[in-house]
């Protein structure tokens, strides 16, 4: 058994520096106990102190405390020639009241007189008087060394006295941050290597132990958190998803199976490594980014088979194609449906909905057909697997007419001098549902809104549960000249039962018709997924 | 100086199994001469014989050829028990009329005998007599050796007699391919200090060299091909933004800089690596996928800086955030403006825009509260510069008002029994420009293109130069609950005069006067362009 990894989580600090993310207090609340769940011993919560958000979010854990993480509060050392005691930064991280704490400090000679504008001398006392104070207040502290390859890299000989002044001062772990991202893997080796031949006690069990913190401006955060590691490390710190400033910050996504799986190393549960995939996704969906598909070992396309032949192996021996078990991190395999497919993509999807469908059968040939063309148009039915699967009940004579659309109408009137741009837009709606004729208006924020109301109007009084379908995602893409004609516009609607969701898609020049085609369907496969042949598809999580 | 490097794209054919790509034989054209013009020395095709568009892009560049680079045709060795000369694929690489030709073959003994079904025997057979062919019809072989790490981990005896199959036969190059994306850089050092053990003639010059086919499903693409160059391997192929199959490949836009910049191996000239950023967003707009902001040297964000205290650092010295100089790549320096903007970021935009503001003039701390009002409300002048100009000059009282709106409406009439899902849209808009009032109606695709034309039609008539304006990109995206009261939406509209391009933004729950809003602003702000103070914008590449 290899010894245990220590992995510190930062992305509710670092990975909130990410260009597009901001995080309310409720979303880091929510970010944190899915992370406490998933087993990470170590959460940085934020500064506290730097905003009025990191204060109260340390406060809400004060009154309903994580379940077993430590949450760690951040911040910078005291300020040069001031008392620690009496630096408000120090007071701010003891008020969050946590057992952890992390204090950043300078280790390249350059930032400490080009930034901090102070001595070399000074900035070793201030990395010293602010540990030893947190560590008199009872805190055990984490020192994050900021600039450390750089700063070795330029002066290795001061790079050391600032780790030095860390120990002597009580921290519990020195972490060696390679803050601008520019180191490659062998560097890693190297310099940890003459760490231990500048510092030798601390090979010892009861000298601080080192850690890392990549970022991933080479492209290899990663590469260098396992280099780290195999150097003697034994805490990791990095951000779901990689999240953080510039390129980012090691992807702990792709870091703790690499570690655990392939490594060995002792970081997780196995049933808590099996949420990984969803605490991915839980934590794009928190901070509104779309999700990564190409992600490794979480991403949608990670365990995804396109080309025939690769298709065709798989299905025969996993090993084949896949590096892991894909369940091992909460994921699955996917066989992909496209222009490229072959017969035995559409005999897996026939499958997988509950269709009975043969090789030699020619609906098979139709089916494949009707795709191509499709998308040829512009439909994509990747990501739109309830499309499909309608698309494929109407070749085979299994999808019921629940309704039919005669037409609709759709006026929009906005004045902008009333200052009111929230103008409402209005639908008409004509269907025949059972042979009746039903004519509805319906008034919404925007015309796809107004649309998608008339028509549920309509429809609920014959089938009274749509009225729990909600729309939970729309996306539009304009598709470029090179695709056929006119610039077509593709959406894309997410729909949810309060249970489950699924994706259809709708593709015309005109963004309500496409709109529209894709409302319909979607509340069409929630009907259908009541039935008897109920279709697999994806949970909420 | 380092030894020469060959850098080999395989962006056409391994990139274009990532899923969601498809390209076209135009698409295609343009990739190659753009990788040509940058100095890539071998070009990976295709696969001629597989597809037709794949014959046609051979057949275009025997008619143009490329400048300097070598165009290779890809495919598999013979099939089993069948001759060399007769197999129709070795004839169809032969067709493509290329000095270079790539074949694969088998390494690892499972694939042999399951997805083969043959036996280790014929295999060898396979690979020799393919290559032997390939030679004696005047080709260059480069060797791809399929899956060579994991089938070295579990039969090293087998998989080192392919390799020695491949030289006996006369291959210039063999390529170690990990073709499932599971080996960690020290297995690479490790696996490729194996092979020069087991065939010390590989060592001498005149025998063929080793290369690498990294992918990225352990997240260490970049970071094996650097342990493999490291280890001896002169070939390293990859492509453009990494795309290809499941987690994509080695990413020669992080590749090539690591290797040249930071490793001082000689792969391109530097005006060629220059054009690396560019080269990486005309892949990424040619294959219809959204530029990886996020990506180490070319992404956007490579080089933005948001939180306060790195602005004024990099502002003071730009080697205390930035590893490498960012016009290297053709990259730029960002600073950000956003939530986390100090009065900073404000007055490097100011400059930026060619506008006169003072730190303590008082319409500084108005432009920074109306910013944060704005982002709070759904606003993200990340992505829409122009928008933020726009909203800098209105608070400077440097914004001629141009025109009016008295208000518009929109009305769509759609009629799914006449098949005709393509139905246009209606717009009447009313405007008052330099106090005359103009009524116009118009026709579109949709709402949006509708409601776009009218207002260009009104707005032509004082504004002639409106004419060449286009709308070059439209996006939508969805606001969740979290950001205010009902759901946003938020548009970002691309607009381009022929010569440059720039990004304004609407917000609104209404899609209908989000877009109006985006739309509105693009207009005026190419008007700006033309005016006395022109500002700074992207060029068209």
């Amino acid at each position: 058994m290899k010894p245990k990894l220590w992995l510190y989580d930062t992305t509710l600090r670092d990975g909130s520096q990410a260009e597009g993310i901001s995080l309310s207090l409720n979303d880091k609340l929510k970010i944190a106990r899915q992370l406490d769940a998933m087993g990470i011993p170590f959460i940085e919560g934020g500064w506290p102190g730097a905003n009025p958000k990191d204060v109260q979010f340390f406060w809400k854990l004060q009154e309903q405390p994580l379940k077993q993480a430590e949450v760690v509060a951040f911040c910078a050392t005291r300020r040069p020639h001031k008392l620690a005691a009496e630096d408000p930064m120090l007071q701010g991280i003891l008020a969050a009241k946590t057992r952890w704490v992390t204090i950043f400090g300078k280790s390249w000679d350059l930032h400490v007189t080009e930034s901090l504008k102070t001595s070399l001398e000074e900035n070793l006392a201030m990395i010293q008087d602010s540990i030893a104070y947190l560590c008199s207040q009872g805190r055990q502290v984490i020192y994050d060394a900021e600039h450390w390859f750089d700063g070795y890299k330029h002066n290795p000989h001061y790079a050391i006295k600032t780790l030095q002044s860390a120990i002597a001062a009580g921290a519990s772990w020195l972490v060696l941050c390679d803050t601008n991202g520019g180191t490659l893997p062998h560097e890693i080796t190297e310099i940890i290597e003459g760490i231990y031949t500048a510092i030798p006690e601390l090979n010892h069990p009861d000298y601080p132990h080192l850690g890392i913190h990549p970022h991933n401006d080479s492209g290899t955060a990663v590469a260098n958190a396992i280099a780290a590691v195999r150097s003697g490390v034994t805490m990791v710190q990095g951000t779901i998803n990689g999240y953080g400033e510039r390129c980012g910050n090691a992807d702990l996504c792709t870091l703790i199976p690499n570690l655990q799986i392939k490594l060995g190393y002792d970081c997780l549960e196995q049933s808590q490594l099996a949420q990984l995939t969803q605490t991915s996704r839980l934590v794009s969906e928190t901070v509104n980014f779309a999700p990564e598909e190409r992600s490794p070992f979480v991403g949608r396309s990670a365990f995804t088979h396109k080309a025939g032949i690769h298709v065709s192996a798989v299905c025969k021996n996993p090993l084949t194609y896949e590096h892991i078990v894909p369940e091992a991190v909460g994921n699955q395999r996917q066989i992909v449906i496209s222009e490229q497919s072959g017969i035995s993509n559409i005999l897996h999807y026939a499958h997988k909905f509950g269709l009975t469908l043969e090789k030699h059968d020619p609906d098979c040939r139709e089916i494949l057909s009707q795709l191509k063309n499709l998308e040829h148009q512009g439909y994509q039915f990747e990501a739109a697997e309830a499309s499909f699967e309608l698309m494929m009940r109407s070749i085979l004579k299994q999808r019921p007419p629940l309704f039919q659309l005669q037409g609709f109408q759709v006026h929009c009137n906005i004045c902008p001098e009333s200052h009111d741009f929230s103008s409402k837009a209005l639908a008409t709606i004509k269907v025949t549902v059972d042979q009746q004729y039903l004519l509805e208006v319906a008034e919404g924020n925007g015309p796809v809104s107004a649309l998608d109301r008339a028509l549920r109007q309509a429809l609920t009084k014959f089938y009274p549960q749509i009225a729990q379908f909600r729309l939970t995602d729309y996306k539009v893409r304009i598709l470029d000249g090179t695709m056929g004609t006119a610039a077509q516009i593709r959406v894309l609607v997410e729909s949810s039962n309060g249970q489950e969701r699924w994706t259809t898609i709708g593709v015309s020049s005109n963004i309500l018709d496409a709109s529209y085609q894709a409302v319909v369907e979607g509340i069409e496969y929630g009907l259908l997924l009541q039935s008897a042949i109920k279709p697999q598809i994806t949970p909420i999580t």
